[in-house]
C-alpha cells in the first residue's frame, strides 16, 4: 500500500463551502439565486459558430498548435486599446501597452498566478470583508495570512485599511459590482485609497470582471489608470462573452510581468490558442458595442425585478439590502440572529436557493448575511422565487 | 514608487532555458528540429470544423457555460475506457473508473496541480536523468529537492533509484518515448521499477504525452496499471489530436483525487468546456482509430529518414544516437568535450537548430548531448537539415 504524504498546502484546501453547500440546492424545478452563472440567453452563440468556420477555414493549423505563453498578439492589443479607451472616457487616461497584457485560462489563473509570484507562507495579504470566494481559494495554497478590511457602502474603510496595511504583500479588491456584494467603490474613495496605497507601499490586485455589466452609468475608472507601477489588472471575457471559453487577461507593472509569465508558462504552457482566436475575430469590427449593451439591459431589468420584490415582501421586516448599479448579485443582511446557513434547507423546501454570506469572509463570518445573484433567473422565476424566499425569512423572524 | 516584494519560489523561476536559446533559432528560413510541435499535418481540422458546429448547434448554451472541475463527463468516460482497452491489449488489464478521471488544461496542468498538493519546501523528488523540462519548470515554484536517477537504455537503473528513493514525495517517469531522450522502459525494468516503488513507500507520477505514436507495436501497459494506488498517470490530446486546445487529462488513486480536484478548481475552476465538448465529439465512433495511425506512419517515416541522415553523415565519428521505438525525439551524444550549447550558434549558421541536452538535467548536466525532433520538418527538410547539422557537428570535432 503506497501513501501518499501531502503537502502542508494540501491541508489548508478545502472542499469548496459554495460547492458543498449548493449541492442541497439541487433539486428539479429549483429557483436558483444562488450560482454567478451568466445568463445563457446573453451568449452569442452564433457569432462564435461563424468565428470557429473561419478560423479553422483560414488559421486552423496556427490555431490548433501550441503558441506563445504571453497569449495571442491581436487578443492582447485589443485588451489594451479596450482599457485605454475605457479610462480616458472615465477620465483617468491609461496607456496600456500590449506588452504587459497577459492572457489567462480565465481570470481566476490570474489569481494562481498573483500568489504563487507574491505570497510566501505567513505573507500578509489583505481583502475585503466579504470578498470573493474564489480568490480566498486560489490564494490559500501559498499559505497567506489573511487580514480583512472593513468596508461600507462606498467600498473599502480607508482608516481601518491604513491601520492593517503595514507589511502586506497586496491588496486585493473588486471596485465594480463587488462579489459578493454588489457594491461599488466610489471616486473619492478610489482616490484616497490609492493616496494611502502609494504612502504604505502597498501593491494592489484590481480584480474587474464584472466592470462592463453597468446598468445606468459606467463605473469610476479603474485603479490601475491612477497607479499603473503599483496594481495588478485582472480582467474576464466570462461575463461579457461567455465562462465555458475560460478567457481572462492581466495587466502587469512591467517591472512584474516577466514572473507572472514564467508562472504562466509552468501552469499550462499557454492559454489555447483555439479559443484566443476565436475570440480575437469576434471582437473585431464593433460586436461588443452592440452586444454587451443587451447584457446590461437584461440583468438591469432582472436586477429592478429583484429590487421590487424585496420592496414588496420584505420592507418594514428588519432586513436590508443594497441596490445595485451594475453586476450580477445583492446583498442581504436579515435580523442579526438569524443564520442564514442554517436557513438554507427550509428555502431549499420552499424551491428557492441563495448563498449564504458567511463564506465569504476571510475572518469573522457573518453569518446573518446572504448573497442573491439576479442574472441566471427570468424575471417570471424572480417573481415566484423571492416570494418563496420572503416567506422563509419571515418565517425566520417570526413575522 | 510601489513595489512588489516576491515570493522567495518567484526567484528560483527563470525564464527558460530553452525558450531563451531557442530564440537564436528565430531566423527565416532556418529547419528547426528543436521545437517539439507536433506537425500540423496532422490536425484534423475538417473534423474539429463540423464538431464546433455541431457542438454549437445543439449544445451551444452549456458548452459556453461555467461547469464541473471534474470535467465533462463524456470525456471523462472515453478516457477511463480507452486506457482500460489500452492496458488490457497489453496484458496488464486496468480497472479506471471515470470518477478518478480529472480533465486539465494540457497535461502541463496536470504536473502544476501534482506539485501543488505533494510537494512542501525542501521536499524530496526524484526525476530521470535527463528529463522533461516542462515538469522541472511546473515543480520548481514548490521549492523541492531534485534528485535526478541514473537511466539506461531500458529505462531507469533499479538499483540507483532504490538508493536515493528513501523519504522522496515521488518519482517523475516518462515510461514511453522520453523527452527528451526518446527512451522507452522496458517490460522488465517497468516491474522492477513497481516492485521497487512498493518496497520503498514512493509514489510515481507516470507522465505519458507520447504513448499512442508508437511505431511498429504498442509500448508495454502503463506503470498505473500494475500499481493503481501507487500511481498518478497523465496524459494529453495534444500530440494526437492538437495541442492548441490544451486538453489533458489525469487518473489518481482515489484517495488523492479529492486535494488534485480542490487544486484544480482554485487553479482555473475548470478546463473550457467548449474545448471538451468538441473533443468528446470528435472522439465519437472510431475516429481515433482510423486518425492516430496516420500520425504513427508521418512520424515513422520522418524518424526513419532522420536515422538514415545520420548514418549516412555521421557513422564512424565517435557521435552516438539511440533509435526510438515511437514519440517525436530522439537523443545524440557528441565526444564528451564538445558542449552543445556553445556549437548552437554555428549550427544555426548553417540553418539548423536543435536543444542542447544540458537544459533537460535537474543536476548534473550532460553538456555534449542533445536533442532532435523528427515530427515538425518533412522528409525533404530533415535529409537537408541533417547534412547541415552534421557538417557543423563534424567541424566542431575536427574531422
Amino acid at each position: 500500500m503506497t501513501t501518499f504524504t501531502l503537502a502542508r498546502r494540501a491541508e489548508r484546501m478545502n472542499p469548496s463551502v459554495i460547492r458543498e453547500i449548493l449541492k442541497v440546492t439541487e433539486k428539479p424545478g429549483i429557483i436558483s439565486f444562488a450560482g454567478g452563472l451568466p445568463s445563457p440567453k446573453t451568449f452569442p452563440i452564433a457569432a462564435f459558430a461563424e468565428a470557429c468556420a473561419q478560423v479553422l477555414a483560414n488559421e486552423g493549423e496556427a490555431a490548433l498548435q501550441y503558441a506563445a505563453s504571453e497569449g495571442f498578439p491581436a487578443l492582447r492589443e485589443w485588451v489594451a486599446a479596450e482599457l485605454g479607451r475605457q479610462s480616458a472616457e472615465a477620465g483617468v487616461p491609461w496607456a496600456v501597452d500590449p506588452a504587459q497584457v497577459l492572457i489567462t485560462t480565465g481570470s481566476q489563473q490570474g489569481l494562481d498566478l498573483v500568489a504563487k509570484v507574491l505570497i510566501d507562507t505567513g505573507s500578509k495579504v489583505m481583502v475585503e470583508q466579504p470578498t470573493y470566494l474564489g480568490a480566498l481559494q486560489a490564494f490559500t495554497p501559498m499559505e497567506p495570512q489573511f487580514v480583512g478590511v472593513a468596508s461600507d457602502e462606498e467600498g473599502v474603510d480607508i482608516a481601518d485599511w491604513q491601520a492593517k496595511a503595514s507589511g502586506a504583500r497586496f491588496f486585493y479588491v473588486l471596485p465594480n459590482y463587488q462579489n459578493p456584494t454588489g457594491r461599488s467603490m466610489s471616486e473619492p474613495r478610489r482616490v484616497a485609497l490609492i493616496e494611502a496605497a502609494k504612502a504604505a507601499n502597498v501593491p494592489i490586485i484590481e480584480d474587474n470582471p464584472y466592470g462592463d455589466l453597468w446598468f445606468d452609468a459606467p463605473p469610476p475608472a479603474p485603479l490601475a489608470a491612477r497607479h499603473p507601477e503599483g496594481v495588478v489588472y485582472l480582467g474576464s471575457f466570462s461575463k461579457t462573452l461567455a465562462p465555458g471559453l475560460r478567457l481572462g487577461f492581466l495587466v502587469a507593472p512591467k517591472a512584474l510581468y516577466p514572473k507572472l509569465l514564467q508562472a504562466k508558462q509552468a501552469a499550462d504552457l499557454h492559454t489555447p490558442s483555439f479559443n484566443q482566436r476565436i475570440v480575437a475575430r469576434v471582437l473585431q469590427g464593433d460586436f461588443m458595442a452592440r452586444h454587451v449593451p443587451t447584457i446590461r439591459a437584461l440583468y438591469k431589468s432582472q436586477c429592478e425585478a429583484m429590487l421590487a420584490a424585496l420592496e414588496r415582501e420584505l420592507s418594514g421586516t428588519g432586513i436590508t439590502w443594497n441596490k445595485p448599479a451594475g453586476g450580477m448579485f445583492l446583498w442581504l443582511k436579515l435580523p442579526a440572529h438569524v443564520d442564514a446557513v442554517a436557513l438554507l434547507p427550509k428555502a431549499v423546501e420552499r424551491n428557492v436557493a441563495y448563498v449564504p454570506g458567511a463564506a465569504f469572509f476571510a475572518e469573522a463570518p457573518q453569518k446573518h448575511t446572504l448573497r442573491l445573484s439576479f442574472v441566471t433567473a427570468s424575471v417570471a422565476q424572480i417573481n415566484i422565487g423571492m416570494a418563496a424566499l420572503a416567506a422563509t425569512l419571515k418565517e425566520a423572524i417570526g413575522l
